[in-house]
C-alpha cells in the first residue's frame, strides 16, 4: 500500500520501518526532520501534507497537542489531496478521538483509532498489540498494516474513541501496578524485609506477567535512568484516563491515588525518570528515605 | 516426621494429605471433628493438645481469633507435652505473629511463620509457595514438610512476623488488581466498549499472570458463586495489611481505596461472594448497574 | 466611575445593581439580552464590545469557556476602544487567569482577577468577600467598585492568577466539608443515630460557621432543589482546583476523594441538584439508601 | 450526689473540680496518684474500686486499653460494692462501648456513654458539649452532673455506643478540616500566595468557627508544641472512626485520606506535636519543604 507516516519518535520509527519491510511504500514526515532520514527504504517528505495522503496516513505523535497542531490546526483535512483513511495510533484523549471522528466525518476521510500496547522493543519486533476501533471496512483495509507492526489486532467496534478508552484503561492498570508494588515494598521493608526479595517472589509467581516483571525488575535494579517511559508521561496518561472516566461518569478512586502519587513523584524531581520511579513515593511517605 | 496438623479447612485438608503422602505421620485435629475424618492415612485426635506435640505442629486456622483461641487461650504452650516447633501457616496479622514469637520464645518452642500463596487447587497439588521466616535451623528442619506441601519456599529471615508482612503485602497487591480491573472495566464500558473484551486483551498480554487471569476470568464469567475466597475475607486481609502498614509507619493510599471498596461491596450484599465480585463496586458507583 | 459589566447571571445582576446604587454609570451586557433589562438604572448595550470600555470593564461569566469566547475569541482586546482596566470576577481556572494576564499585558489593558466568595444573597446585599490580585494601582482604583459589591477586599499581590488559586482552594475546602458531613452522617446513621441530630450538634458547636450551617442545613432539610449551586458546578470547581494543584506540583488526595464523590453524585442523577446533595453518595455507598 | 471520678488527666481534673464546685461529693482516683491531690475539695481514694461506687461513677480515661484494664480486667463490675450508674466519658471505640453496655447489663449497673467535645479550657470553664446515650432514666439522673461539667447535653437515645459514634464522627470531621487546610495552603503557596493570608481569609469568613479558627490559627502560627492534642492521638481517633465505619458497613474515603496523612505525619517525626502539624504533610508531598 501507499502510506504516509507522521511522527517518527521512539515508537514511530520502528513502526514505519516495519511497514517498509512488509513491502509498503512509506512516505515519512517528522517535525524535526532528522528523524526521517534514518529509516531505510522510506521516503522522507518535506511537509506533513505530503505525508497525509495516499491509501492511508498513519499518525504516531506525542500527544493531543501535537496531533491537534499537525492535523487539525495544520488544516490537513481541508487540503486538496487527502488520504484514503487516517489511522491515529498515538495515545490521545478520548475527547480528542471523539473530535477527530467528527471532523474526519465532515471531511469524508475515514478515521480509525489504533493505539498500541508495547514498548519500543515490541515496536521494533513488529510485536505490538494493536487496539483498533472505527469503520469496519477501513479496519479491514488497514489489517495488513497492523500485521506489519503488531502481533495481534484487537477490535472494539465502530466508534474510534473506544480504542482510546481501552488503551487508557490499560495504562491506568499499569500505573496502578507500579503504585501497588511501591506500597507493598514499603510495607515489607517497614517490617525489616528486603523489599527486592519480596518483589522477586511476587513477580515470579502470582504476578509473573510483563507489567510486573518489567517494572518490578526496574524497581529491584534501582536504576530509573535512562527512562523507558517517564513519570511525567505516566502522569499525563493518568490525567487522560481520569478525564475519560469523568466524561463517562466513572469515578476511579484507585486512579486518583495514582494521579496523586505521580504528581508527588514529579514534585520530588523524578518526572523525567522511568515511571517505575513513582514507586519511590511510598518509601518517602513512610519516612524510609 | 511426626507431625500434628491443626485446622483442616479448604486449604489445610489438602496440605495435611500431602504430608501423609510424603510419608510423614500426621495427627490431625479440627474444631468441627468431621473434617478430620476424610484425610486418608492421617490420625484424627480428640483434642488440639494431642495434635500440638511431636516433631512439629502445624496450624492452618481461619484467622487471628481462631489461632489465639486454640493456641494461646487454649494454653497449649503451657501443656506438659509440646512440639519440637510450631509452624504457623495461617494468614494472620503481623501483630499476632509478633506476639506468638514472644510467647513461644518464653515457652522454649521454636516458632516459624510460614503462610502460603496459592488457591485450594495448588494446596491439593502440593504446589503452594511457602513464605517462611523464623529460626533458620527450625526452617531447615521444616523444609521436607514445606516440600511436601509446596513447590518453593521463600525465606525472609529470622523474625517470624516478616513472613506475614510479605503474605499480607501480596494479598494487598491481589486485591488492588481486582479494584483496578473493576475501574478499568467501568471506564471502558462507560465509553460503549464490551468490558469483557477489554479484560481479555489485558489478561492475555500485559497482565497474563495468575492473579489477573484467575480473577479477570471470574469477572468475565460473571459467576461469583461459589466463592474461592470471599469478599469478606478479602476485607479482613486488607484490614490486616493496613494495620501492618500503620504499625510500621507506612501509609497505603491504594490499600485504603481497596478497603473502602470492599466495605462497599459487603454493604451491597456481596460479602459472601468471590472476591472478584468487589469489581462490581466500580460499575455501581458509575451508575451503570 | 464609568463601568461596563458583562455577565448578568444570578450573581452578576446583583453586583451590577449595587454598582448603580453606589452612583456609578454602568453599561450592562449579557449573552441572552433579557437579563440586561431588569437592572434599574443600568444601561443595556447591544454588544459585549460596547460594555468592554470605559474606566473599568467587569466580567462575571459562567466559566472558562464563556470568558474565552466573549473576551479572547471575541477579539475585544484588539478593539479600537478598550477599558481602563478589566476586572475578571468569574471563578475560572488558574491557567486561564495566567493566559489572560499575558494577553492583557500585550494589549496594554491592566487585568485584575477578583473572584468573590458569597452566595447570591450576599451579592444582593453587597456583602461579598472580594479576593483580588493584580497590579496594585489598578486594584486601588477598583476599590470603590469592590466596596459597592462587597464587604471586604482581600489582596493577594501582583499576579492575577493568585486570586483564582485562593478562590479555588476555598471552594475545595467547602466541597470537602460537604463530603465530610456526608460521611459523618452515614457513620452515625450506621449506628442507629439520627444523622440530622448529629449534624445539628456539629453545626451548632465546633462547626458553627457559614459553610457548615448552610450546607448542613440543606442536608438536614433533605431539599436539594432548587439548587443554590449545583453538584455539576461543584465538580467543575473541584476539577479546576485539582488542575491548579497539578500545575503547581501539589497532590490533593482529599480533593481527589471529593472529585470522585461528585462524579458519582452526577452519575446517580443529582448533577443539577444543590451541591449539598453530594452528601448522599456516602449513604448509598453504605447501602443505607 | 455522691460520685466517684476515675481518670484525672488534662480533661478529667477540670471536670472533677467542676463537680466539686457544683456541690457534689467527689471521690477521685488516678493511676498515677499525684494527679488526684491537686483537686481542692475532692477526696482522693487509694483504689479504683473505692471510686467505682456511690450514686454514679465517672470514667475519663485515656483510651480503650486503659478503660478495659481498670474496669473490665480490674473486675470492678464483680466487686461487692458498685455504683448506681457508670458514666463513661472517655473517647473510646464503638466496639468497646457495645461491650461495656453488655457487660454492665449483665452486672445490673446502668451504663451511660457521655463523651464530650471541647478542649481542656472548655473543661475548666464547665463549657463542654456532652454527647450522651444510654438509659433515659439514668441520663436524667446524671443531668445535674452534666450541667456541672458542660454547657449543653445532646442526647442520642438508649444505646450507649451511639454517643461514641457521634463523638468519633465529629473528631473525623475535625481531622478532615485540618487535612483540608493543609491541602488548601499547599495549593495556594504553590501559586505564590502567602498561605497564612489565605487561611486568614477562610477562617474569618466561610469557615469562621472554632475548629477552623483554632487549628487554622495554630497552622498560621507555625507553633505545634506544646500540643493541645497530638497527631498520634488524632491518628488513634481516626482509626476508631474508620473501625466504627467498617463495623456499620460505611466506607469513609475522606477518612482514609486523613488516616494516611496522619500516619505519614507520624513517620516524619510529628507524632507528638499538635494535630494541626498534620497539615504539614501536604507541603512536603508537594516538595515545598
Amino acid at each position: 500500500m501507499d502510506i504516509g507516516f507522521i511522527g517518527l519518535g521512539r515508537m514511530g520509527r520502528h513502526m514505519a520501518a516495519n511497514l517498509v519491510k512488509a513491502g509498503h511504500r512509506v512516505r515519512v514526515w517528522n517535525r524535526s526532520p532528522d528523524a526521517a532520514k534514518g529509516i531505510g527504504g522510506a521516503e522522507p517528505v518535506a511537509t506533513a501534507a505530503e505525508a497525509f495522503r495516499g491509501e492511508a496516513a498513519i499518525t504516531m505523535l506525542a500527544d493531543d497537542a501535537a496531533l491537534r497542531a499537525v492535523i487539525v490546526e495544520g488544516g490537513l483535512l481541508d487540503a486538496p489531496e487527502r488520504p484514503g483513511m487516517h489511522i491515529g495510533m498515538s495515545t490521545i484523549s478520548v475527547g480528542l478521538a471523539q473530535d477527530l471522528a467528527a471532523i474526519h466525518g465532515r471531511a469524508g476521510v475515514p478515521y480509525v483509532s489504533a493505539p498500541v500496547f508495547g514498548p519500543p522493543k515490541a515496536a521494533e519486533a513488529g510485536a505490538l498489540n494493536v487496539v483498533a476501533a472505527g469503520d469496519a471496512a477501513a479496519i479491514a483495509k488497514a489489517q495488513p498494516l497492523f500485521e506489519a507492526m503488531g502481533s495481534k489486532t484487537w477490535e472494539f467496534g465502530p466508534e474510534p474513541h473506544r480504542a482510546n478508552a481501552v488503551k487508557l484503561a490499560g495504562n491506568f492498570m499499569l500505573l496502578a501496578a507500579i503504585e501497588a508494588m511501591g506500597e507493598a515494598k514499603a510495607l515489607v521493608e517497614g517490617h525489616g524485609v528486603d523489599g527486592n526479595a519480596a518483589l522477586e517472589l511476587y513477580t515470579s509467581t502470582l504476578f509473573a506477567c510483563p507489567v510486573y516483571k518489567n517494572y518490578g525488575g526496574t524497581i529491584m535494579s534501582g536504576r530509573y535512568e535512562p527512562p523507558g517511559f517517564t513519570v511525567r508521561l505516566g502522569a499525563k496518561d493518568m490525567r487522560l484516563a481520569l478525564a475519560a472516566g469523568e466524561s463517562a461518569g466513572v469515578p476511579m478512586p484507585l486512579g486518583s491515588v495514582v494521579r496523586d502519587s505521580f504528581i508527588e513523584s514529579i514534585s520530588h524531581g523524578d518526572g523525567d525518570k522511568d515511571i517505575a520511579a513513582a514507586s519511590l513515593v511510598a518509601a518517602r511517605r513512610s519516612g524510609q528515605t
